[in-house]
């Protein structure tokens, strides 16, 4: 917490004191979302990317003077961050791209981004002396908040209230990882309130990525280990799928964080990408109006939030970096995930790859040049959904155990060429 | 290539150049495995530990000069390797045992250990000039064969023959890396069959651990790396689930390495650990007596073998290593898997927590001592088999959207304490 100076209002610019409980502005009605505000002009005195480079941690915590967290607090076990970035020459060459790199969280320890944000979770929660953190999710942030406390020495219970409907797959990972899961015999609003009563009444530590300040400081350890990865020589389109807003918004922290202490010059644009059965940011961003509320209609789980708590700072991203926002079908989703997995060996979950499917679009259609030095983020893995990954796959090739009838099918398919 | 100097057969000890597509002893009929003999003495001359620790590579590259490829050969972009390490010291206790570290190889690229061999396939197929390359399995070799292929530069087409039940997900993990799956109408020894007359007519490179001598030695990268996080002090029992004996092997094979060049002193004791409903390898271990082919009944099905074609190695490496096997139930293997969880946040397999099960009962029974160091190794990672997962784990708590009801059974469970 040494470079941590305050909290502020992004609505109406109050200031907090940083305690690990203060989720929102009172002044804007317990409405207000708050910005971790760091030092940085004492940061570029007192660290640089020298220091960075010899830090032997390979994990996000390397990038521990822009992480709001106190230093003797235990960390998690699990070694979150230090995920691959891959040059994709391939893949750039079939979007009509020359340079495109891509960087995979879905080897995160469970699987996702989030574990980022879950990192940081479990630190403030022992920081606010609380032994239970809670969230409300059936996804990638309940998942790793599991898995982040379970990993802690110290006892910390997650508490994981889901609707009903969560799918099985899940809630196996949720189980296993010992939490204590509240399945709600209701839809998910319902799952919600109960979950906002409950930390209210046994005063459980919030993992709310929307509402808790401290998590989008966990997410943009990505993007601050994606720069570093790349020499801090930045892209010039940086792309993510967008859901309630909290993943583009940290990564644009981490862009400005970057700046301000003089290890990047250019930062880069940000193209955030949304479901059409789900893109309420988007049209707020194109319309210029006020966010409405929609309906979640898409396959890709993660990213189908229809009333986004963190839209503001995710719009604000995405201005301040010059760059846009695009809406892609489930469909486009599903093609991106065989091609990204046929021409790289990387399997993304839907949200994960719905990015890349906006990146198409906007290459196709000239938004982005061929030239451009682009970076994707796949955010979760692909086996956290077999089932839409089964949906977007081809059929295998059936044949009977017999030689002759196989040598006709490749033939056919020109997998094999025979002269006989 | 370097370091390698020939190919012997275990049975009969004949010599072979080392050839890609050299697989099998032809003096022993085609049945005698073979080794991959290098110049220790050389290496320990020009290679040390302190050029290791100065390899900039964050992969299993690093450990090169044991490994048997050319230098040249465009390897896979996918980064293998380079895995968390964990001290586990809530679940030592658990145990009963003082000091735990855990080696997680499911957050290899596409989710297993076996990454490290098919890494080396795809590497080997090239060599020998091959632009396809084929194995017959359900598992984990298959779809880290079809990830590794499609992360190639170069054109390489994975052939994977499944039997007609594979599981689902594991069937769309495949198609998603865009391998040619060939459903086999049949059981698993005809789509076997099949395979090996495929491989045999279209001169496809054959990506069988049990039989191609190289891939041994990507498996073996495993405990190299292992080795190098633990600054070359080897733990005192090294704990591996075996199937087909390969892994196992591939263990003992980077203690011998590392020994004969002098970068560790002391080897680790081996436990293998292999499940009650299938285990000839340990019976075989037990009585002395040639291997009988079992029946394969368990979940775990990533060491269900009923017909080991490696298990002579795999016998070898557990006697020379002064260590033992042991089997362990179903039931056993789903109780660790929940522990593994939610005491380190580790999700692990199966077969990849079969191991710790096996730990357990030796501890328990005084085969290994509280106090000696102990690595266990999750071999893949448990999103692959959420149907067995979720099997192990236990039922959420089941509660109307009512604050008042969900006071009552937090109670009950004492999961929270009110004065009211």
């Amino acid at each position: 917490m040494k470079y941590v100076t305050e909290l502020e209002c992004i609505d109406c610019g109050e200031i907090y004191a940083p305690e690990p409980e203060r989720y929102l502005c009172e002044s804007c009605d317990d409405e207000g979302l708050l910005e971790v505000k760091l030092d940085y002009e004492r940061l570029a005195v007192e660290w640089s990317r020298e220091e960075l480079s010899s830090d032997p941690r390979g994990n996000m915590w390397r990038y521990g003077p822009l992480i709001p967290v106190k230093p003797g607090t235990p960390r998690p076990r699990l070694e979150v961050g230090s995920t691959s970035l891959y040059h994709a020459p391939g893949l750039a060459k079939e979007l009509g791209l020359e340079n495109l790199i891509i960087k995979n969280e879905g080897l995160n320890p469970t699987g996702s981004l989030k574990d980022r944000a879950s990192a940081v979770a479990v630190v403030k929660a022992q920081e606010a002396g609380r032994h239970a953190v809670a969230c409300s999710s059936t996804g990638n942030a309940a998942t790793s908040l599991a898995g982040n406390a379970a990993s802690l020495d110290e006892d910390m219970e997650a508490v994981i209230f889901v609707p009903e409907r969560v799918p099985g797959g899940k809630l196996a990972q949720l189980l296993i990882y010992g939490a204590v899961v509240v399945s709600v015999q209701d839809n998910y609003e319902k799952a919600y309130n109960l979950s906002a009563e409950s930390i209210d009444r046994w005063g459980w530590y919030n993992r709310n990525a929307a509402i808790n300040p401290y998590l989008v400081e966990g997410k943009k350890t990505c993007v601050l280990e994606m720069a570093e990865q790349l020499d801090f020589e930045m892209p010039d389109w940086l792309v993510f799928s967008v859901g309630d807003g909290c993943t583009i918004a940290g990564a644009w922290k981490a862009c400005k964080d970057l700046r301000e202490i003089g290890f990047i010059d250019k930062t880069p644009r940000l193209l955030g990408v949304q479901a059409e059965g789900c893109a309420p940011i988007t049209r707020s961003f194109r319309t210029g109006e006020p966010l409405e509320v929609t309906s979640e209609d898409t396959i890709a789980d993660s990213i189908a939030v229809g009333r986004p708590r963190n839209y503001k700072k995710a719009l604000m991203a995405v201005k301040n970096s010059g760059g846009t926002m695009v809406n892609v079908t489930d469909e486009e989703i599903m093609e991106m995930m065989t091609l990204l997995g046929s021409r790289t060996g990387i399997f993304g979950e839907p949200a994960g790859v719905a990015g890349l499917a906006g990146l198409r679009r906007e290459a196709a259609e000239g938004e982005i040049s061929r030239d451009d030095d682009i970076a994707f983020v796949v955010t979760g893995n692909g086996l956290k959904d077999i089932d839409n990954a089964r949906r977007a796959a081809s059929e295998p090739l059936e044949v009977s155990p017999d030689i002759e009838e196989l040598r006709q099918i490749f033939e056919q398919r020109g997998i094999i060429k025979e002269d006989e």
